[in-house]
């Protein structure tokens, strides 16, 4: 496999390295990953995290275990363990078919088949990126104050990211652009992830608690709200980070225009709806306090039960647009069935 | 001044006693009050919270400090120092006015009319609660789901509470109420007291993230919404724990009743709207991490720009009621004026 650099995910000399985004914003971790297993742990434990980049990964590291020699029953099993790590996004399932499917098919034996393969996935998710920035940043305006959720940049992709790449280019252009970062809880990748990129993106930012964004609208300090996603049905419902429903309901009451940045590798294409996607459950210590470089500590009573919901479902009709590589289409176009024009991924950008 | 005794506040032997609310759930640490001085400490660094316990606690440690015969330029100083602790809730000001005014008119030279006028507002904020709960608890049916933000219980008040004192007597009455509890970040009183609160009444409860609400009202989890207030204007807008407001506009979304619990003390009869509610910011560093038993953690950028609005406004019409002592008040009744003829707190109860 050739080398290969993004933000979080890097592979080097025939070796796969993972920056642990549990640690940051103070400590910067890289951490090798030797097998799918491996990564299978990280994706499970967030070290890594991020739609589009867990597909990446994934992809990765099943094709270097391909290229060490694993059997195809090892890798199918590999593939497996990877699959079930989490449930909600899509491109972790898809982007491992996609390396499956180049080892069984190709006639070179398998192995450089998954490895262009995944070399494939990550360079498209560099290039989905950049379209879905140089089309979405046409919607932000100079003076635009933009609130967003969880993290959608380059630690959440291989390349510049989904809204938080539109906002970057948006910023690069020259329109002055002020980011309200939703801390995200429970897991905090707002208040760790979102700030620190945009802090080395130098694009000025302001961190609230989740529940202070009503309050922003109501004031009309909000322009847009500019959110990602893990994973769209083919009616326009899509699941994303918990919170981010509630942010679309109350974009709709104080007439704030409510964005969502995704490649198409988030269609799922056999998902006619949002109530037929799974909604991850995690782990209730995840609610009762906080965990990073800072330690582990625990806030609520230590036997309290808890609902720990990962991600929510946002019906369709609440998207003012959806920003795409292929396209942004209106709600309109969303209603009326556009989402079903777009092609899959592979192999679109040969065109 | 007379022993008093409360979940969060006393007065035994002549001394002044405050348990400190920043250690809960897992340490419960009593902390002497010598002074008023020492009481607006306690106060601005949230040793003790809660509009109604508020006053009551600085009406009792003014009253304390007359009868420790302070003169009446140094009690008029510590009214001022206690009065600009905290700017949101109304109770506060209006306990200490109702102190001092006590030492003013009474012709017994002041002190023991100061320690009346404590006791009696620490006594009423009991009875206050009591009528609450009687009241409110009629709105609550057997199987309800609860969904409240912030602690608004037994350590909110000298009473059984405002909001959570009407879901203690439904529960005490025999229905069967499920509180979902909002974490309410950044202060996390959902989860440390509110939770701590459930937990020892028995009464059963789950916590959620902030952010989490609309995808419980989404699914038809919540029946009802019921929540405290810091102060309400006239016509029936209100300043609550930050985080509120948007729990009204996705309760009206969502056709999920939303209850406002408070005693009269907490009206402002000088406020017209909830426009002219002055609305407290707090530190950064509230919001950059948590803070509490387990230490002091920090996980946004050290230097990351921070809004901390303390409390939100909401307007009157989307209060499906608004529950006090002396009456239930529907939004139309709100809005037809209905606050303007419930008389001030002083002397009601002996009526």
């Amino acid at each position: 496999m050739k080398d290969l650099d993004s933000l979080a995910l890097r592979h080097v000399n025939g070796r796969i390295f993972v920056l642990d985004q549990r640690r940051l914003p103070d400590e910067t971790v890289w951490r090798e990953c030797r097998s799918p297993e491996e990564m299978a742990r990280f994706i499970r434990t967030l070290v890594i995290r991020g739609a589009p980049l867990l597909g990446v990964a994934a992809a990765m590291s099943l094709a270097r275990a391909g290229e060490e020699g694993a059997w195809r029953a090892r890798l199918a099993d590999q593939a497996a363990t990877l699959r079930n790590t989490r449930p909600t996004a899509v491109n972790l399932g898809a982007a491992i078919d996609r390396v499956l499917e180049a080892g069984r098919s190709n006639a070179d034996g398998g192995a450089p088949a998954m490895v262009r393969a995944a070399e494939q996935i990550f360079e498209e998710d560099v290039a989905l990126c950049d379209a879905i920035g140089s089309r979405g940043e046409l919607l932000l305006a100079d003076g635009d104050n933009v609130l967003t959720h969880c993290n959608t940049g380059g630690l959440a992709t291989a390349g510049i990211g989904t809204a938080l790449g539109v906002i970057r280019r948006a910023h690069e252009h020259g329109r002055r652009i002020h980011v309200y970062v939703d801390e995200t809880r429970p897991l905090l990748q707002g208040a760790r992830l979102t700030a620190w990129e945009l802090s080395a993106l130098g694009i000025p930012y302001t961190i609230i608690c989740d529940g202070m964004a009503a309050f922003l609208m109501q004031q009309g300090k909000i322009s847009k709200v500019l959110v990602g996603a893990d994973r769209i049905a083919v009616n326009g419902d899509f699941a994303n980070k918990v919170g981010t429903y509630g942010l679309a309901v109350l974009a709709r009451h104080h007439g704030v225009p409510f964005y969502v940045a995704a490649p198409r590798t988030t269609i799922d294409y056999t998902t006619v709806t949002g109530s037929a996607i799974p909604i991850e459950e995690r782990s209730a210590d995840e609610v009762r306090g906080a965990a990073g470089a800072f330690g582990n500590v625990r806030w609520a009573p230590a036997d309290s039960p808890v609902y720990n919901p990962a991600f929510d479902v946002t019906p369709g009709h609440l998207i003012t647009a959806l920003i795409m590589d292929a396209a942004v289409l209106s709600g309109d176009e969303l209603r009326g069935g556009g989402l079903s024009k777009i092609a899959p991924a592979m192999g679109v950008l040969a065109t």
